[in-house]
């Protein structure tokens, strides 16, 4: 099976076929980066812009380097300088750059839904790299993929995902994407950070980490953002630590192997321990490192798979 | 008839056979960005810096996917960041990115004149993206070569420019490209947006839109700036529409293929009802993908000039 | 000899063959800049990154020019935008960027120290591009390579810096390198900007500037930091030019050839008057050509020596 859309905007809508594709394809681009020269002529002419309307250096960061082992050309657009400032609405922004003929349109965006908008009137591919609360595909994928790499698997496998659930456009991504491999995911968080519908989307609650990595194969630990303005923010992180951090205790009572995993940046002593961050079962660094490879895999298949509908069009 | 200047500073001075080339190169680099692989090696090995001492998101990444696909190393310079906040003059900046061994200088600046003074202190190639309210050259030339492309010749069409004549250098830049290349320019506004002096550059003055668009072969829409903090901007906005806003119902009474062109980003309702911007007379968004075409065109000429020159002197 | 370290972090620790090796290499880097096509294969599919925790425009582009120049990739992060603001350490940072798979990490960072500190963390090549009060070797590296271009050597020139040697990095370096080499190195400065141990470096102090100038075979005259906010500030200035100001009457006392030299960017009438910085005894600007070939020499071995060093332990 070969992958036919122009864009990723979300797993939620892809099949179980599709997310074990981009898996595949960024098993084979994973090699490219331990090379002397860490480059393969895929993307040569291709541009692809990086549209950024939220501060982000590790996503922007990751698929820069991404994009440019595949030999694009990236230009970085922050909101900062874009001409969003003046007023401009997506749309229009989204026309002119794809005015300027370019082939990707890597997008952050502090609106749920606004890369599927955007992808509705662009020819350009669209990846989505974070809406809202909405989905954050490629950091499931980079997830999942460390999963699959360290397991074997993702069939059947239990998954903890621990944090600011109802806030988590990672938590979403993660949730779509495992239940259609087979995985089972429990969510567990304090009731107030538990979004309504959950367990429609075919999640586990539970409000008791002890109880949640039990049985888990892997924990998937969310950042956590208190308010620095917060007066009482150091005793909310205090009680949080204890109530829902991953501490080396937690870990002597679960499955040996267990992995550890995070979205970065860490919270020491939030989250987790740096015990745990640092620790044998922490994959936090290869996460990294899988997001280049996953992310040229996504790149490489949505503009390939835009020249094919091109093409058919042209027919 | 070959390019021989180092720079492209305005079109004031150019003669019409220049205007020309760069809008025939133009022509021939359109094709480049239609191909899958788009890039050409005319540039590679260059170094081609974008200056950039105001704000701008479009004309910044314009020049930089047009460098990008001519093969040039680009560099980013933004005030924010750059050592003018210490205090250096232009000319010391400028002769300091000229010990850089670079090629190009695209610089956009709010002094008037600060491209030409450049210009002349520096070896390296200057193209003017913008300065003050004197000139936006690669603006008009994009905005005649979309002229051109569309009504297939420029000499005798009745071109209407209509906004804040006084404070645009999108308006100047057309103007002397426009009159040079046999068109006749109308220029409409309130009388206080009209500058002393349009006359003698040989635009005709109207305040009345109905009236300067009759007999117009295009309309170029210029973006207006009202002041945020100002109470009174929502309703001088609806004054501005109701008096020069491009509608449906103004072009009903007009040549039936007049062309709609802004350099935007548009204000919808205040320049122009979105209707028109979208519309079949619109060519807005070809105008961004030309922007491409020409200012290839324009790096490529400076370029090739300056190694003429120095060749010349290494003689 | 070769060069065998994985990171450029100071002077401080180089051997004057290490030293001599990286100007050397050098000279044969500087020839690449005034190609026709200004670009060698060096470092194509490596990923070099600008990692500045300071803003700076001038050093950051010098690294990107050169690194794109040896074909490298390159990925440019500013604080403003880094996740340092959701307050992840250094050491975070440093292996999270290494989990990229870069080759090369540029750093400036206003910590004394932290280029030491994030080399010994990571396996990347660290190179530092100035910390704090600490060491900018690569500006005293291209000083000295200015120098022994001008001067045929550096073993036996007299030296003096001027200026606020207490708070520069610059006047630490060179201090460093060019006593390794031979040259004899005199700082001149009012007391309160001379700090303590200076002697201990290799320096001989000096509190007049026309003793300091007397034997001098090149002076190096550094930026001056006046607070903006200080209401004294201009009277303070004009009473360190009129001291330490280096002009065209204090030159005519001394040896006819003295190289002036300076980091930049200039404040004229501060620290040296227009005339002296741009007459015949000023190298400034080819300080800042040198500055590339320098930077190209370092990139290139540190990231050759790094690949020796992978080879090692593969076997």
């Amino acid at each position: 099976m070969g992958w036919t859309r122009k864009d990723l905007l979300g797993l939620e809508d892809l099949s179980k076929e599709e997310i074990t594709l981009i898996l595949d394809t960024a098993d084979s681009f994973k090699e490219v980066s331990t090379r002397e020269i860490k480059k393969v002529p895929a993307l040569r002419g291709k541009t692809v812009v990086n549209l950024f309307y939220e501060p982000s250096t590790r996503t922007r960061v990751s698929f820069e380097v991404a994009a440019k082992r595949l030999s694009a050309d990236v230009i970085n657009i922050a909101t900062e300088t874009s001409s969003v400032k003046k007023g401009e609405t997506l749309i229009d922004t989204g026309a002119n750059i794809e005015a300027l003929k370019v082939d990707i349109i890597v997008m952050r965006h502090n609106y749920s839904g606004a890369a599927i908008m955007l992808a509705k009137h662009v020819k350009a591919s669209v990846v989505n790299a974070g809406d809202g609360w909405h989905e954050h595909p490629t950091q499931a994928l980079l997830d999942m993929f460390t999963l699959r790499e360290k397991l074997g698997k993702i069939e059947g496998l239990n998954v903890t995902i621990v944090g600011d659930i109802a806030h988590s456009r990672v938590a979403r991504s993660n949730i779509w994407g495992l239940t259609k491999l087979g995985a089972k995911v429990t969510v567990c968080a304090p009731e107030m950070l538990i979004p309504p519908g959950i367990e429609e989307m075919g999640a586990k609650v539970s409000h008791d980490i002890d109880d949640a990595l039990r049985n888990a194969d892997a924990v998937n630990v969310l950042r956590m953002q208190f308010e620095r303005d917060d007066g009482d923010a150091f005793p909310k992180q205090l009680e949080y630590f204890k109530n829902f951090g991953i501490t080396e205790e937690r870990l002597a009572k679960v499955k040996k192997n267990i992995i550890v995993m995070h979205p970065g940046p860490i919270n020491r002593g939030i989250e987790m321990s740096s015990e745990v961050a640092d620790g044998a079962n922490s994959v936090i660094l290869e996460q990294v490192t899988n997001g280049i490879a996953v992310r040229m895999a996504v790149l490489f298949l949505v503009a390939q798979a835009n020249e094919n509908i091109k093409h058919e069009d042209a027919d």
